[in-house]
């Protein structure tokens, strides 16, 4: 049988999904500023004291406050849509000073659970990217309902943790295996490798790329608008059929996944890899690893293309 | 272990399969008219009553009738295939009537329960769509082993019920996730948008869209006699398998999905859409709205799509 | 919770994988002969005593020492690469002989059970096809990583069990549910058809299909290389998380395959289809039905592909 917890929380949808519509403003967090209307909102993610919007704790911090007023859902939002306030980066990985040795391990548990609410969130969740993806931020776009991008060649998705020595760790190959699946996601996760935007479509891991900004923008913005005329408890209860088929379970991500990410990250030489991915960054700053991962993590393992080539 | 009521139905199966074949005329139920040959069964949805083929109580106790009788496969029918005997509706969604105000809101567990037994029939299942699949209609296909349509522009599928304010309650959103990904899935059913065939093809939603109802049937019908070459036995276990992992299970269907629809529909704000359909409709007969449903919808919602891009 | 055990296999693999590389010449076994560099090993699977390369006895047994070996992972090997010595054939089917009226039965859970432990190894490992991959042959690719082709008319991939009245037996049917959704799964397999390159490149059977062997040799070294750049407990727990949500259970495979699959291959008609089979290949060897089973099959059902199509 459906669990009571389910219904309860449907009921508590359905009283809000009754109440008429109004457009209050909406509480900015930080790293994340919203706006609203017409019971969509639009969150965009920009920390600016990163210059490739790191997700660090503030990132992490900002959204948990968003999900959790999202969760008690005290007005008529009824679709969120997520972007990026730069350009070039969606969001480029979780940050990995969390794995140089003496940092003083995190509880890694946090982001897998925050990426968890946000799949559980009962408003529609659609990702807008312009800029790489990668890492946790691949595992961000996996958490929401949809991903639409452009087709801009800083558009890259990739799930790069096998090449630091650990796993994805907050579901996105999991999720990704239902998209694109399992062959396709083992041999671009595996390989830490990125993906364009044109291939990411083709093969499924996107909804839709598009030529220009100003088309996913039009096309995002008419589909949000859309699916949020509907009232909330059907998009909430649509949401949790889907999921209880093709969703990864939450001892999936947050218990199993975490256990193995915690003995792996501590490994010396994943440490010693981390050391080696800040330095060559300055700090997790722009340059060619962060813009071009895929093909530049070669050097970090002293090899060229032409090497592995022959 | 596997269940011996598993091997006890393979075993009956195996008997009947043993049986020379013989193409004795077979039985027609009302809105379901069958024609059978070389342990092919041709089955028309056909209801006279509707001008969309409505799927009212006829048809499901017709097709109930006929499930039953193919469960106890008294013959030696090995494939069966469904079309419609309405060239605009292949059936275009559960009869309205019943989330009316005052109807007496009906058993929902009827026809989920009808829906996964078509889902476990020994027989291979096909089916052959001309004219739109919505709601419960798409959920039929989604039931079927596999899909072929026509490219004509009379060709839609769509899950409709959030729209509705509801949620698809037979597992067609569940059935699709497998076969088209949760994110385009999610997109489509959220939206209740109309999808066409040849981007239906293309995601994989149906099998293959054909240019022509002829090349159609010529491709579907030699599909079905080359199966219908094979043991039922065969047939059977190969679905069985193939069910195991990637079916929604008669729980998620049949229970979880139908207390949360016995909610759903039964709220004030559902009945008043279903009220608004019904009228709009003129009692569900031919017009914009059961044609152009996806784009037709905005109407009842009083939004122009200029409404929803500004 | 992850099982101790899971955590003990990543301890062990943990170990090794903190080794500085080496690369001792790697055991190779009969049928299966091995190269290795670079922390990849080619495993050409080349079985001499057959024009095919069947999957007999000897093929399994060689196969089994070699899991045997990678799984204790006693060197740097951290990518698998599976070929054929057969540019004609992959892997055709098991030995048909095994279901031969008085063959004697053998336990069928032993090629289950290999493919199983295959899908199992804390290596990568990776299918480059030239030639036919049928039945088992099928099965082999989807317990692998990933699989890749050229587009040569000689490749054809195909679970043909249907057609002798039994199912496929190791999760072939399964995983390609996975990989190509349930309905072309059940169009392809309940058919016994063989699909081209192309079109399972298309829709997602197979990674990749490339042009020419060479280009395909290319694409897969230099990915087998990049991948055993990393840490294999990285490898290994990132295939552990995919695996977890899109893999079948080895019970489904091994335990309720293999019932159904034992009370199906020891039927009269299943048998005198093997039998049959055996005399028209002149017992497994080269000719049109080992070349073009897909369509030359009919001829063991007595029936023309015109007469299918009338």
């Amino acid at each position: 049988m459906i669990s009571p917890k389910f219904l309860g929380r449907l009921g508590f949808a359905l009283l809000f999904a009754l109440q008429p519509g109004f457009a209050a403003p909406y509480p900015s967090f930080g790293t994340v500023q919203t706006t609203n209307s017409s019971g969509v909102l639009n969150a965009v993610i920009n920390n600016t004291a990163s210059s490739t919007n790191l997700f660090d704790y503030r990132v992490q911090a900002d959204l948990a406050n968003l999900v959790e007023t999202l969760q008690a859902n005290d007005t008529d939002i009824r679709v969120v849509v997520f972007s990026s306030g730069n350009k070039e980066f969606f969001i480029p990985h979780l940050d990995v000073d969390y794995f140089l040795p003496g940092y003083g391990f995190p509880d890694m548990t946090f982001p897998p659970a925050l990426l968890w609410n946000i799949s559980q969130l009962p408003q529609a969740t659609i990702a807008m990217v312009e800029g790489r993806a990668r890492g946790i931020g691949n595992e961000f776009l996996m958490s929401c309902d949809m991903r639409f991008s452009t087709t801009s060649p800083s558009v890259l998705f990739s799930q790069l943790e096998t090449s630091f020595g650990f796993i994805p760790g907050c579901g996105g190959a999991m999720y990704l295996s239902n998209l694109i699946g399992r062959g396709r996601t083992l041999e671009y996760v595996l390989a830490s490798a990125d993906i364009d935007a044109v291939t990411a479509e083709k093969y499924g891991w996107i909804n839709k790329a598009f030529d220009t900004s100003a088309a996913m923008k039009e096309y995002v913005h008419t589909l949000a608008r859309r699916i949020a005329l509907f009232p909330l408890a059907g998009i909430n209860g649509t949401k949790f059929g889907v999921s209880a088929v093709s969703r990864p379970s939450r001892e999936d991500i947050v218990q199993k996944a975490q256990a193995v990410i915690t003995v792996l990250a501590q490994l010396p030489a994943t440490q010693a890899y981390a050391t080696k991915f800040v330095e060559a960054t300055h700090n997790q700053s722009i340059g060619e690893l962060e813009l071009n991962y895929g093909q530049a993590l070669l050097g970090l393992y002293n090899v060229t293309e032409e090497e592995l080539t022959n």
